[in-house]
Protein backbone atom coordinates (compact mmCIF):
# COMPACT_ATOMS: atom_id res chain seq x y z
CA UNK A 1 0.00 0.00 0.00
CA UNK A 2 2.91 2.49 1.11
CA UNK A 3 4.40 1.49 -1.61
CA UNK A 4 1.87 1.95 -4.34
CA UNK A 5 1.22 4.99 -2.98
CA UNK A 6 4.74 6.10 -3.26
CA UNK A 7 5.10 5.52 -6.46
CA UNK A 8 1.70 7.19 -7.47
CA UNK A 9 3.55 10.33 -6.09
CA UNK A 10 6.51 9.66 -7.82
CA UNK A 11 4.40 9.24 -11.59
CA UNK A 12 2.52 12.38 -10.91
CA UNK A 13 5.64 14.45 -9.97
CA UNK A 14 7.72 13.49 -13.62
CA UNK A 15 4.28 14.26 -15.53
CA UNK A 16 4.53 17.55 -14.11
CA UNK A 17 8.63 17.83 -14.29
CA UNK A 18 8.55 17.13 -18.08
CA UNK A 19 5.29 19.42 -18.39
CA UNK A 20 8.38 21.82 -16.84
CA UNK A 21 10.90 21.06 -18.96
CA UNK A 22 9.17 21.31 -22.04
CA UNK A 23 8.09 24.81 -21.24
CA UNK A 24 11.31 25.86 -20.04
CA UNK A 25 13.33 24.55 -23.21
CA UNK A 26 11.08 26.65 -25.63
CA UNK A 27 11.94 29.60 -23.84
CA UNK A 28 15.56 28.40 -24.44
CA UNK A 29 16.18 28.13 -20.32
CA UNK A 30 18.91 26.44 -18.51
CA UNK A 31 17.84 24.92 -15.50
CA UNK A 32 19.73 23.58 -12.84
CA UNK A 33 18.38 22.14 -9.48
CA UNK A 34 21.03 22.41 -6.94
CA UNK A 35 21.03 19.86 -4.24
CA UNK A 36 23.35 18.48 -0.99
CA UNK A 37 23.37 17.83 2.52
CA UNK A 38 22.17 20.89 5.18
CA UNK A 39 25.52 22.93 5.26
CA UNK A 40 27.02 22.07 1.88
CA UNK A 41 27.36 25.28 0.86
CA UNK A 42 24.21 25.45 -1.89
CA UNK A 43 23.72 29.33 -0.82
CA UNK A 44 27.53 30.48 -0.55
CA UNK A 45 27.64 29.02 -4.09
CA UNK A 46 24.33 30.45 -5.66
CA UNK A 47 26.17 33.53 -4.20
CA UNK A 48 29.43 33.06 -6.18
CA UNK A 49 27.70 31.52 -9.05
CA UNK A 50 24.99 35.00 -9.30
CA UNK A 51 28.39 37.07 -8.71
CA UNK A 52 30.21 35.48 -11.22
CA UNK A 53 27.84 35.76 -14.07
CA UNK A 54 26.18 39.21 -13.56
CA UNK A 55 26.01 40.65 -16.35
CA UNK A 56 26.36 38.01 -18.91
CA UNK A 57 23.86 35.71 -18.37
CA UNK A 58 19.98 37.04 -16.96
CA UNK A 59 19.26 34.43 -14.19
CA UNK A 60 16.42 33.58 -11.65
CA UNK A 61 16.57 31.42 -8.46
CA UNK A 62 13.66 29.22 -6.64
CA UNK A 63 15.14 28.68 -3.13
CA UNK A 64 13.43 25.80 -1.11
CA UNK A 65 13.73 25.54 2.48
CA UNK A 66 11.44 23.64 5.42
CA UNK A 67 11.33 27.22 6.96
CA UNK A 68 12.28 30.61 6.85
CA UNK A 69 13.38 32.75 4.73
CA UNK A 70 16.97 33.24 5.31
CA UNK A 71 18.68 31.99 1.68
CA UNK A 72 16.21 33.78 0.12
CA UNK A 73 16.74 37.01 1.55
CA UNK A 74 20.71 36.07 0.90
CA UNK A 75 20.04 35.51 -2.80
CA UNK A 76 17.84 38.49 -3.66
CA UNK A 77 20.63 40.45 -2.10
CA UNK A 78 22.66 39.81 -5.27
CA UNK A 79 19.30 41.73 -7.23
CA UNK A 80 18.05 38.17 -9.24
CA UNK A 81 14.26 37.76 -9.33
CA UNK A 82 14.14 34.96 -6.36
CA UNK A 83 10.77 32.91 -5.01
CA UNK A 84 10.88 31.01 -1.88
CA UNK A 85 9.25 27.89 -1.19
CA UNK A 86 8.79 26.56 2.28
CA UNK A 87 7.99 22.92 2.48
CA UNK A 88 6.62 23.53 6.12
CA UNK A 89 8.88 20.75 6.91
CA UNK A 90 8.49 18.69 3.83
CA UNK A 91 11.78 17.51 3.17
CA UNK A 92 12.38 17.92 -0.54
CA UNK A 93 10.90 20.14 -3.76
CA UNK A 94 8.48 18.57 -6.08
CA UNK A 95 7.51 19.62 -9.13
CA UNK A 96 3.94 20.65 -8.50
CA UNK A 97 5.91 23.30 -6.26
CA UNK A 98 7.92 24.48 -8.99
CA UNK A 99 5.11 24.71 -11.53
CA UNK A 100 3.07 26.56 -8.78
CA UNK A 101 5.70 29.11 -8.69
CA UNK A 102 7.17 29.60 -11.92
CA UNK A 103 4.62 31.97 -13.32
CA UNK A 104 5.92 34.55 -10.83
CA UNK A 105 9.22 34.79 -11.86
CA UNK A 106 10.20 36.65 -15.58
CA UNK A 107 10.82 33.65 -17.53
CA UNK A 108 10.70 35.57 -20.52
CA UNK A 109 13.66 37.93 -19.63
CA UNK A 110 16.15 34.93 -17.83
CA UNK A 111 18.47 32.62 -19.51
CA UNK A 112 19.52 30.66 -16.45
CA UNK A 113 16.95 29.49 -13.75
CA UNK A 114 18.65 28.23 -10.51
CA UNK A 115 16.55 25.81 -8.04
CA UNK A 116 17.93 25.32 -4.59
CA UNK A 117 16.35 22.56 -3.05
CA UNK A 118 16.14 21.51 0.79
CA UNK A 119 19.33 20.38 2.28
CA UNK A 120 18.72 16.80 2.66
CA UNK A 121 21.38 14.10 0.75
CA UNK A 122 18.45 11.61 0.27
CA UNK A 123 14.72 12.44 -0.65
CA UNK A 124 15.40 14.96 -3.24
CA UNK A 125 17.14 12.68 -5.34
CA UNK A 126 13.71 11.11 -5.82
CA UNK A 127 12.26 14.08 -7.58
CA UNK A 128 12.63 15.24 -11.00
CA UNK A 129 11.39 19.17 -10.77
CA UNK A 130 11.85 19.49 -14.85
CA UNK A 131 15.52 20.72 -14.46
CA UNK A 132 18.11 20.45 -17.64
CA UNK A 133 21.05 19.03 -14.66
CA UNK A 134 21.56 18.53 -11.38
CA UNK A 135 24.07 19.64 -9.21
CA UNK A 136 25.01 18.47 -5.96
CA UNK A 137 26.96 20.26 -3.27
CA UNK A 138 29.54 17.97 -1.29
CA UNK A 139 31.71 19.49 1.57
CA UNK A 140 34.66 17.69 2.49
CA UNK A 141 33.96 17.91 5.79
CA UNK A 142 31.40 15.14 5.68
CA UNK A 143 33.36 12.39 5.21
CA UNK A 144 35.01 10.43 2.48
CA UNK A 145 32.45 7.93 2.65
CA UNK A 146 29.52 10.05 1.60
CA UNK A 147 28.96 9.12 -2.33
CA UNK A 148 28.57 5.25 -1.44
CA UNK A 149 26.65 5.80 1.43
CA UNK A 150 24.47 7.85 -0.09
CA UNK A 151 24.37 6.57 -3.93
CA UNK A 152 21.62 7.88 -5.30
CA UNK A 153 22.17 11.85 -5.85
CA UNK A 154 25.32 11.64 -6.55
CA UNK A 155 24.66 8.59 -9.39
CA UNK A 156 21.91 11.61 -10.78
CA UNK A 157 24.44 14.54 -11.10
CA UNK A 158 25.70 16.25 -14.05
CA UNK A 159 28.09 17.89 -11.56
CA UNK A 160 29.64 17.42 -8.25
CA UNK A 161 30.88 20.29 -6.57
CA UNK A 162 33.54 18.83 -3.83
CA UNK A 163 33.33 21.99 -1.55
CA UNK A 164 35.20 23.90 1.56
CA UNK A 165 38.84 22.56 0.17
CA UNK A 166 40.07 25.31 1.65
CA UNK A 167 39.77 23.07 4.76
CA UNK A 168 41.52 20.04 3.75
CA UNK A 169 44.49 20.39 6.02
CA UNK A 170 42.14 20.51 8.98
CA UNK A 171 40.68 17.52 8.12
CA UNK A 172 41.08 13.92 7.83
CA UNK A 173 39.41 13.88 4.18
CA UNK A 174 40.31 11.49 1.74
CA UNK A 175 39.71 13.27 -1.72
CA UNK A 176 40.86 10.51 -3.86
CA UNK A 177 38.88 7.88 -2.56
CA UNK A 178 36.46 10.52 -2.89
CA UNK A 179 36.74 10.74 -6.53
CA UNK A 180 37.50 7.44 -6.96
CA UNK A 181 33.84 6.37 -5.67
CA UNK A 182 32.01 9.17 -7.46
CA UNK A 183 33.47 7.97 -10.49
CA UNK A 184 32.67 4.62 -9.91
CA UNK A 185 29.25 5.41 -9.45
CA UNK A 186 28.96 7.93 -11.94
CA UNK A 187 31.65 7.66 -14.29
CA UNK A 188 29.89 10.83 -16.77
CA UNK A 189 29.49 12.91 -14.38
CA UNK A 190 31.69 16.14 -13.69
CA UNK A 191 33.92 16.92 -10.49
CA UNK A 192 35.28 19.89 -9.36
CA UNK A 193 36.71 21.38 -5.96
CA UNK A 194 36.15 24.30 -5.29
CA UNK A 195 35.63 26.67 -2.23
CA UNK A 196 33.31 29.14 -2.14
CA UNK A 197 35.11 30.81 0.91
CA UNK A 198 38.37 31.30 -1.20
CA UNK A 199 36.77 31.21 -4.65
CA UNK A 200 39.04 28.47 -5.77
CA UNK A 201 37.63 26.32 -8.61
CA UNK A 202 35.17 28.90 -9.13
CA UNK A 203 36.23 29.68 -12.82
CA UNK A 204 35.69 25.98 -13.89
CA UNK A 205 32.60 25.46 -12.66
CA UNK A 206 31.12 28.92 -14.06
CA UNK A 207 32.90 27.42 -17.60
CA UNK A 208 30.65 24.42 -17.42
CA UNK A 209 27.56 26.51 -16.50
CA UNK A 210 28.24 29.04 -19.93
CA UNK A 211 28.77 25.97 -21.88
CA UNK A 212 25.29 24.59 -20.68
CA UNK A 213 23.43 27.80 -21.33
CA UNK A 214 25.17 28.79 -24.92
CA UNK A 215 24.04 24.93 -26.05
CA UNK A 216 20.45 25.38 -24.96
CA UNK A 217 20.18 29.26 -26.51
CA UNK A 218 21.37 27.24 -29.85
CA UNK A 219 19.01 24.63 -29.64
CA UNK A 220 16.33 27.03 -28.57
CA UNK B 1 -4.77 11.37 0.63
CA UNK B 2 -1.41 11.70 0.47
CA UNK B 3 -1.64 13.54 3.97
CA UNK B 4 -3.83 10.56 5.11
CA UNK B 5 -1.63 8.21 4.05
CA UNK B 6 1.37 9.76 6.41
CA UNK B 7 -1.02 10.18 9.32
CA UNK B 8 -1.30 6.49 9.58
CA UNK B 9 2.23 5.27 8.89
CA UNK B 10 3.14 7.65 11.79
CA UNK B 11 0.28 6.17 14.04
CA UNK B 12 1.56 2.91 13.33
CA UNK B 13 4.96 4.04 13.97
CA UNK B 14 4.01 5.30 17.34
CA UNK B 15 2.35 2.36 18.49
CA UNK B 16 5.53 0.24 17.59
CA UNK B 17 8.00 2.87 19.37
CA UNK B 18 5.57 2.64 22.60
CA UNK B 19 5.89 -1.39 22.37
CA UNK B 20 9.59 -0.89 22.12
CA UNK B 21 9.89 1.64 24.52
CA UNK B 22 8.08 -0.30 26.88
CA UNK B 23 10.39 -3.77 26.65
CA UNK B 24 13.60 -1.81 26.89
CA UNK B 25 12.47 0.05 30.06
CA UNK B 26 11.30 -2.99 31.06
CA UNK B 27 14.45 -4.19 30.72
CA UNK B 28 16.19 -1.51 32.16
CA UNK B 29 18.19 -0.45 28.89
CA UNK B 30 18.89 3.02 28.43
CA UNK B 31 17.73 3.85 24.85
CA UNK B 32 19.30 6.62 22.57
CA UNK B 33 18.35 7.77 19.03
CA UNK B 34 21.29 9.84 17.68
CA UNK B 35 20.06 11.83 14.20
CA UNK B 36 22.20 14.48 12.48
CA UNK B 37 22.97 15.66 8.84
CA UNK B 38 25.29 12.99 6.31
CA UNK B 39 28.50 13.42 8.37
CA UNK B 40 27.73 15.58 11.12
CA UNK B 41 29.87 13.02 13.36
CA UNK B 42 27.52 10.43 14.58
CA UNK B 43 29.78 7.20 13.98
CA UNK B 44 32.75 8.87 15.02
CA UNK B 45 30.63 10.25 18.25
CA UNK B 46 29.53 6.44 18.89
CA UNK B 47 33.19 5.67 18.65
CA UNK B 48 34.18 7.81 21.11
CA UNK B 49 31.27 6.99 23.51
CA UNK B 50 31.94 3.56 23.30
CA UNK B 51 35.14 3.98 24.19
CA UNK B 52 34.46 5.98 27.01
CA UNK B 53 32.30 3.76 28.67
CA UNK B 54 33.59 0.19 27.94
CA UNK B 55 33.98 -1.37 31.21
CA UNK B 56 31.20 0.86 32.69
CA UNK B 57 28.16 0.15 30.84
CA UNK B 58 27.38 -3.43 28.73
CA UNK B 59 26.13 -1.60 25.28
CA UNK B 60 24.86 -2.20 21.82
CA UNK B 61 24.38 -0.45 18.52
CA UNK B 62 21.91 -0.54 15.93
CA UNK B 63 23.37 1.03 12.69
CA UNK B 64 21.04 3.08 9.56
CA UNK B 65 22.31 3.72 6.80
CA UNK B 66 20.80 3.81 3.15
CA UNK B 67 23.44 1.33 1.91
CA UNK B 68 27.01 -0.02 2.87
CA UNK B 69 27.84 -1.61 6.21
CA UNK B 70 30.77 1.33 6.18
CA UNK B 71 29.42 2.28 9.79
CA UNK B 72 28.68 -0.94 11.34
CA UNK B 73 32.09 -2.42 10.58
CA UNK B 74 33.64 0.43 12.17
CA UNK B 75 31.47 0.04 15.51
CA UNK B 76 31.82 -3.72 15.52
CA UNK B 77 35.81 -3.09 15.55
CA UNK B 78 34.96 -1.37 19.14
CA UNK B 79 33.71 -4.66 20.44
CA UNK B 80 30.30 -3.86 20.64
CA UNK B 81 27.33 -6.13 19.54
CA UNK B 82 25.94 -4.14 16.33
CA UNK B 83 23.08 -4.56 13.99
CA UNK B 84 23.03 -2.63 10.52
CA UNK B 85 19.76 -2.07 9.14
CA UNK B 86 19.53 -1.10 5.31
CA UNK B 87 16.91 0.98 4.17
CA UNK B 88 17.85 0.55 0.69
CA UNK B 89 17.49 4.09 0.01
CA UNK B 90 14.67 5.35 2.96
CA UNK B 91 15.53 8.74 4.47
CA UNK B 92 14.64 7.38 8.06
CA UNK B 93 14.67 4.66 10.57
CA UNK B 94 11.33 3.53 11.56
CA UNK B 95 9.95 1.65 14.76
CA UNK B 96 9.14 -1.49 12.67
CA UNK B 97 12.63 -1.44 11.51
CA UNK B 98 13.81 -1.33 15.20
CA UNK B 99 11.25 -4.15 16.40
CA UNK B 100 12.50 -6.44 13.68
CA UNK B 101 16.02 -6.30 14.81
CA UNK B 102 16.13 -6.18 18.39
CA UNK B 103 15.35 -10.35 19.17
CA UNK B 104 19.05 -10.24 17.34
CA UNK B 105 20.59 -8.67 19.84
CA UNK B 106 21.48 -9.50 23.46
CA UNK B 107 19.12 -7.14 25.38
CA UNK B 108 18.86 -9.29 28.54
CA UNK B 109 23.01 -8.25 29.05
CA UNK B 110 23.14 -4.65 28.16
CA UNK B 111 22.38 -1.20 29.74
CA UNK B 112 22.87 1.37 27.08
CA UNK B 113 21.33 0.91 23.34
CA UNK B 114 22.52 3.46 20.91
CA UNK B 115 20.57 3.71 17.50
CA UNK B 116 22.40 5.62 14.73
CA UNK B 117 19.91 7.01 12.38
CA UNK B 118 20.36 7.54 8.54
CA UNK B 119 22.07 10.92 7.81
CA UNK B 120 19.16 13.45 7.67
CA UNK B 121 18.18 16.65 9.30
CA UNK B 122 14.59 16.41 8.33
CA UNK B 123 13.10 12.83 8.15
CA UNK B 124 14.15 11.43 10.73
CA UNK B 125 12.84 13.95 13.71
CA UNK B 126 9.39 12.56 12.83
CA UNK B 127 9.62 8.69 13.63
CA UNK B 128 9.86 7.85 17.03
CA UNK B 129 12.03 4.04 17.30
CA UNK B 130 11.03 3.08 20.98
CA UNK B 131 13.77 5.84 22.38
CA UNK B 132 14.65 7.42 25.68
CA UNK B 133 15.70 10.44 24.19
CA UNK B 134 17.27 12.02 21.24
CA UNK B 135 20.59 13.48 20.99
CA UNK B 136 21.59 15.56 17.67
CA UNK B 137 24.76 15.98 16.45
CA UNK B 138 25.73 19.49 14.38
CA UNK B 139 28.59 20.00 12.94
CA UNK B 140 29.78 23.69 12.86
CA UNK B 141 30.82 23.17 9.43
CA UNK B 142 26.89 23.18 8.42
CA UNK B 143 26.47 26.87 9.44
CA UNK B 144 24.77 28.40 12.35
CA UNK B 145 21.56 29.11 10.58
CA UNK B 146 20.53 25.44 10.89
CA UNK B 147 18.64 25.19 13.92
CA UNK B 148 16.03 27.75 12.60
CA UNK B 149 16.10 26.14 9.35
CA UNK B 150 15.09 22.64 10.52
CA UNK B 151 13.65 23.00 14.05
CA UNK B 152 11.72 19.91 14.41
CA UNK B 153 14.89 17.53 14.89
CA UNK B 154 16.38 20.05 17.36
CA UNK B 155 13.57 20.87 19.50
CA UNK B 156 13.06 17.03 20.12
CA UNK B 157 16.19 16.59 21.08
CA UNK B 158 17.28 16.37 24.88
CA UNK B 159 20.95 17.25 23.79
CA UNK B 160 22.43 18.69 20.82
CA UNK B 161 26.24 18.16 20.63
CA UNK B 162 27.73 20.94 18.69
CA UNK B 163 30.46 19.02 16.85
CA UNK B 164 34.08 20.17 15.06
CA UNK B 165 34.36 22.71 17.44
CA UNK B 166 38.47 22.06 16.68
CA UNK B 167 37.33 23.48 13.50
CA UNK B 168 36.17 27.37 14.38
CA UNK B 169 38.82 29.41 14.09
CA UNK B 170 39.17 28.06 10.30
CA UNK B 171 35.34 28.72 9.72
CA UNK B 172 33.27 31.81 9.85
CA UNK B 173 30.67 29.84 11.76
CA UNK B 174 28.63 31.87 14.55
CA UNK B 175 28.72 29.93 17.66
CA UNK B 176 26.77 32.10 20.28
CA UNK B 177 24.32 32.94 17.12
CA UNK B 178 23.81 29.03 16.78
CA UNK B 179 23.21 28.02 20.73
CA UNK B 180 20.98 31.17 21.24
CA UNK B 181 18.93 29.95 18.65
CA UNK B 182 19.35 26.74 19.74
CA UNK B 183 17.90 27.66 23.69
CA UNK B 184 14.86 29.70 21.78
CA UNK B 185 14.19 26.26 20.10
CA UNK B 186 14.28 24.15 22.65
CA UNK B 187 14.67 25.88 26.09
CA UNK B 188 15.22 22.46 27.46
CA UNK B 189 17.97 20.73 25.71
CA UNK B 190 21.68 20.31 26.60
CA UNK B 191 24.09 21.68 24.28
CA UNK B 192 27.70 20.24 24.60
CA UNK B 193 30.45 21.92 22.52
CA UNK B 194 32.37 18.72 21.16
CA UNK B 195 34.98 17.53 18.69
CA UNK B 196 35.40 13.45 18.34
CA UNK B 197 38.28 14.39 17.12
CA UNK B 198 40.21 16.18 19.98
CA UNK B 199 38.35 14.84 22.20
CA UNK B 200 36.94 17.70 23.46
CA UNK B 201 34.04 17.83 25.74
CA UNK B 202 33.56 14.68 25.68
CA UNK B 203 33.78 14.57 29.35
CA UNK B 204 30.68 16.43 30.05
CA UNK B 205 28.57 14.22 26.84
CA UNK B 206 29.31 11.14 29.11
CA UNK B 207 28.17 12.45 32.47
CA UNK B 208 25.16 13.06 30.83
CA UNK B 209 24.84 10.05 29.32
CA UNK B 210 25.96 7.98 32.54
CA UNK B 211 23.68 10.37 34.66
CA UNK B 212 20.75 8.71 32.29
CA UNK B 213 21.93 5.26 32.50
CA UNK B 214 22.24 4.86 36.16
CA UNK B 215 18.21 6.73 36.94
CA UNK B 216 17.42 4.16 34.75
CA UNK B 217 18.96 1.35 36.28
CA UNK B 218 17.39 2.72 39.87
CA UNK B 219 13.57 2.74 38.38
CA UNK B 220 14.06 -0.20 36.87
Amino acid sequence: MEIKVMANILDKNDQVAKRINHQLNQQGIFTLNIMGSPGSGKTSLLEQTIGGLKGKYRMAVIEGDLFTAKDATRIQAQGVPTVQINTSGGCHLDAQMIERVLPTLPLADIDLLIIENVGNLVCPAEFALGEDCRATVYSITEGEDKPLKYPLMFKRSAVVLINKIDLLPYTPFNLIAAETDLAAINPNGQIYEISCRTNEGMESWLDWICGQVKTKKKRG
